[in-house]
Formats: structure tokens, sequence, C-alpha cells
């Protein structure tokens, strides 16, 4: 890094605003631009390079045009690299809280390397025991977003009925994992038969189902739950949710994490069912991690802990090589991803 | 009442299961029954004599076949009364909580006499200093749904943003009141001119609209609500809380006390906007009042201080005598009741 060197700095850049399915030609490689590896002076940033990058939903949300939400990642600017979760580690500091070598997870650039002027939403891992991947999804922001949405959101007691939704999913397969281990009955939706087979075998969940081969989500629904549920994780919306609304138990919870199903669409579909709400004294309850987030290091030690006892487990599906990330991002979106799907960038 | 005298019962009771909007041949009057004037030994219960009944759009409901919702009140069953809340004179009483003569409410039967099995959801009415119709709805079940479903569900602080949808209704009016006193802006909306003038004029809301005279919901609420809602109460459904969903701010509150827009409909309104829970983080918490019961004594105090006060105000539309009840109840689906609507059966 001797004295600032510049460098090449590969970019995965947004070609133009998104609306429908998201195609890996909105995207574009460019290794045009180059990055000087030293911070301007007086900066109080960081300055890291890139190791693992995460392939979030949310991110067809920052695709469209317009600013974005209050209080959310603001939109993609086309001609600009994306940004979302990732691994990386400091080149440069200019924070008393990092120094040069160590790792961090957070908001980065899907580039080799990134200058983070705020360090806010940086997190330092101190556990490199596990594989650093982990920091995109398990020990990072879906983990930490199963662990708010389930525990804390939807207040669960031992032997209630959950319902997840995309449970194969980065978030999906840890929230039914947390679930089972608290004692509840779970049932989990996926659409393949490969992603019903991960869930019933090595996950553990009671019972899983591929949505796609249903034909009357609500029957389906009451085959496997009988008497109702208890809690449901939401991470799809539409159709699904109107099944779920009118098998939900009295005083139900619904968590809502996403709605994956809808992002694509120029006209979400509608949901009827929502009477239910009234009649069955339902809470559904939006949430967002970073809300949360001190409770991110008793979340984060918790689900060490079970790493190492062998109680979770987590899988993971990762790109190679960051001129795979478009592709790795589009295919969140027709779920070809098996797991958490992130890109790996280099070792170091 | 001496010893049991045989009188006639005049009742409402049901013709048939409804579907859509409910119509007056659905109700038929009876004279053809009598009912003695004592319990039968050994009961726990009360014979009271009823003064009021409330017309509520949760009867709609009931009208339905089926058992009804677990939970809920039952269903009405062809050829018996309707029942619901009302204000009730005791007549004869095997209850050591309730003597003859006490005046009371609770769900009782659209009679003129009505044998209450168990005493558990009657409550005895110790101020009549204030017109005894205010137990239908002020004090009753639709106050305190609005006092719960404001101050409880929806955790508000002085000068949050409220929109409250059938603002002129039982609810409603005092959901405003409550939240002018507490120092919120509130806005409502409502189906006529002279529901608009009284939420104004009457009410104190700081602006009202009415809802048939606007075509595009989502530019009337960013007209009234710029910087957009905290806190929806939702009485309506449908089109209404698909705009509302847009014009939410971040952790916006919804508490969703009915929906009566939808419970004609053989198939509700698909609600479109849902993501905005999601991405807002907004909480959705459907209630029931009777689920909260113990804040009752605190409701009642609070609100007859008010109303002694000239604070708050109320507006009552009752109708006169049983045999006008149905065309009552049907009228509250049409919007044709202005205020709280209840009906005269007897003074005493």
């Amino acid at each position: 890094m001797g004295g600032g060197d510049e460098v090449r700095n590969k970019q995965v850049v947004l070609r133009q605003h998104v609306t429908g399915f998201p195609k890996e030609e909105d995207m574009a490689i460019t290794t045009s631009n180059t990055i000087k590896l030293k911070l301007p002076e007086g900066s109080a940033g960081v300055l890291v390079k890139n190791l693992y990058l995460s392939c979030d939903p949310y991110m067809r949300n920052l695709m469209n045009a317009g600013t974005g939400m209050p209080g959310y990642l603001p939109n993609y600017t086309p001609g600009s690299p994306l940004f979302g979760y990732g691994v990386s580690k400091v080149v440069d500091s200019g924070s008393p809280d990092f120094k040069i070598g160590d790792l961090v997870w957070g908001i980065t650039g899907w580039e080799e390397y990134t200058v983070i002027s705020s360090t806010d939403g940086l997190t330092k891992i101190e556990d490199t025991s596990v594989p650093l991947s982990y920091y995109t999804g398990l020990l990072g922001m879906a983990g930490f977003t199963a662990y708010v949405g389930f525990h804390e959101i939807c207040s669960p007691k031992q032997g209630e009925c959950v319902f997840v939704s995309a449970a194969a999913g980065a978030v999906g397969q840890l929230v039914g994992q947390f679930a089972k281990l608290l004692g509840c009955y779970v049932v989990g939706s996926a659409g393949s038969k490969e992603k019903i087979d991960l869930l019933k075998n090595k996950f553990g969940f009671d019972e899983a189902f591929n949505y796609k081969e249903e034909e009357d989500l609500d029957a389906t629904l009451k085959r496997y739950f009988p008497e109702g549920i208890d809690i449901y994780f939401e991470n799809v919306g539409g159709k699904m949710l109107d099944a779920v609304l009118v098998n939900m138990k009295l005083h139900g919870r619904i968590s809502a994490c996403g709605m994956i199903s809808q992002y694509n669409l120029e006209k979400p579909e509608g949901v009827h069912n929502l009477v239910n709400v009234v009649t069955k004294r339902l809470k559904i309850h939006g949430f967002i991690q970073s809300d949360h987030f001190h409770l991110y290091n008793q979340f984060r030690d918790l689900t060490l802990r079970y790493i190492k006892e062998g109680k979770i487990t987590y899988v993971e599906d990762i790109a190679e090589g960051l001129e795979h990330a478009p592709a790795a991002l589009v295919g969140i979106f027709k779920g070809k991803n098996v797991g958490k799907q992130a890109v790996f960038i280099t070792r170091d």
C-alpha cells in the first residue's frame, strides 16, 4: 500500500434505472477507473479493499428512479457503482475505531476498493474462526434480520406454530433454525425441490413445501397448520400473504421483512384478506434490522456459540469474481440461488 | 315484575344469513313470543329490560353464514333475535354483582327483554348524570374502542399527524377529539357535507374532507399531510387504506379498528401498497376493545371528566322504537347515520 499507489478499481455500475425484473445488462463492469490507495489528508473515514459482496432483495428497490425512501439507503445513480453490504479489509484509516488490516462488514461499493467516508454503519469483525463470508449473511445483515424479526418483533413462545416464506433464503433459513431452537413447530416454503430438501433435511424444519406446485395456498396452509399460524415471517408478499392472513390464529404476529415477489411488478398484487387483521387482532410489523443495532453483539455472540456447538448451519451460494456479481444479483429475483447469495472478490 | 308475570317480548330476528349489503327484509319484527319476568330457580344470570340498542359495523359480520370467528361473538342464527351492545335495566338477578333496578351496558338481545346467562361482559352504570344513551356509544364499546385504539395501540405523541377515516362515526368522532386534546394535528374523512361540517365545527378537527368528492385519495392525503401521516385510525379499509399506506411516515402506526367498506363485498378490494409496511417499518395492529377491558374504568373516568368540562362532545343518531332497529342498522352501511347510531326502546 506504500504511500498511496494508484491502482485500477474495477466496478459494477448501474447503467440505467430499472423497471420490472432487473437484467444483467442493467449493470456494467468498468475497469477504466483508478483509485489512490491513501485517504485524503484529514479524512475521518476508511479506505477498504472489498473481499465479499452480499446480494440482497432490498437492492432491487434502490434500482428504481427517484431518490429513494427517507431513512433508507438512497437509490443508485446511473453511471455510479452499486453499493450494498460486504466484507472488507481496511487499507487506510482516518478513524480512531479502525486500523489498517482490520476486517469489517457494512455498506460498501460494488468495486474493488471503496472510500467509506462515514464509518457509522461499519462493524469490526472480531471472530475469524468462521468463514469470512458469514459476515455477508449469517453473522451480518441477513442473520441479524432473522434474529430481530423473529425474537424482537414476533415475541415467540415455545410450542407456537411458525411459517416462513422464502425459507431457504439468506434470512429464512436462520429464522427456521431459531424457531426450532426455541421449540416451535416450523414450516417453510420455497420454490424448488432442492430447497425443500434443504429445509427438511439440513435446517430441520418440521415441514416444507414448494409453493410453485401448490394450486391453492390457502388449502396448503390449512394442511400444515390445521390449528392456524401464530407467527408468519413475511419475505414474499402478494398471494402468499393473502393465504396466510386467512390462516392466522387469534393474536397472530407477522413480521414483515420483505416482499420479494412484489419488487419487480409495476403494479403490485392486491391483498384481499386484510379484514382478518381486525377480526383476529393481528399485528403486522415492518422492520429493518438497523433500527435495532444495539442488539447486534448479543445476536452475534449467541449465533457464534450456536455455530460452534453445531446447532446452526448455513448454506451459501457464492459467485466467484466481481464480473459475476450482476448475474448473481439478478438471480435472486428468479430464485436461482440456493442459500445466501454472495460474491467473492479476493482473498485479502 | 311481581312474581314473574308473562309478557309479550317483541324481537328483531334474523330471517336468513346475508350476502352483500344487508337489507331491512333480512330481519323481521316478531311479537308472538312471551317471556316470564322471573329467572329460573338457580340461575346465576340476569333478566333485563332493554332500553337502548347500539348499531355497530361488526354486526354485519355476524349476519354471515357459519359459526363466526373464534374469540369473537358467534354469528346470528336465522329465526333467533340479533344481539349487540345495549343499555338495559335489571329486572331479576341471580348474580351477586347486580340487583334489581341496576342499569347495565353490555351484550344483550334485540328484543324487549333478555335473559343474560353469563354476566361476564356486563358493566354496571354508576354515573347517570349524562344521557343513558351515551353508554351505547361514547361511554360504551365505541368510545372505549376509540380510547384503546388511539391511546394504547398507537402510542401517540403531542404534535403528531393523525388521520381518522369514518371520522364522524361512533368511534371516529372521539378519536379525533382525543387526538386534539393531546395536541395532535387531526384530519378526518367522511361521506357527506353535513358530516364534514360536524368534524370541523363541532369536533374540532383541523381539517376534514368528503372522500366521495375526491378523485385521487393519494393526492388528497398529500394535500393535508405534506409531511406524511404518523397515525392512521383505520375504520374503512380498501382504497383508503391503500392511499394511506403511500402517505405514512417512517415508523407510522395504524390501528385497525374496522374495515366497514369491505364488509358487504363478496370479494374484498385488493390493497396494493403493503410494501410500504416494510420500507417504512410500519406497524398495523388489529385490536378489539374487550381485550383491554382492564382499562375501562380509567377510560370512563377520564371521559366523564372531559364531558363535564365541556372538552368532549358527542353526536348521536337515535332511532325511536325497536321496529325501526333494522332500518337503523342497515343505514350505517350506507353512511346514513350522522354520529353514533342507536335505537331507543323504552324509558325504563
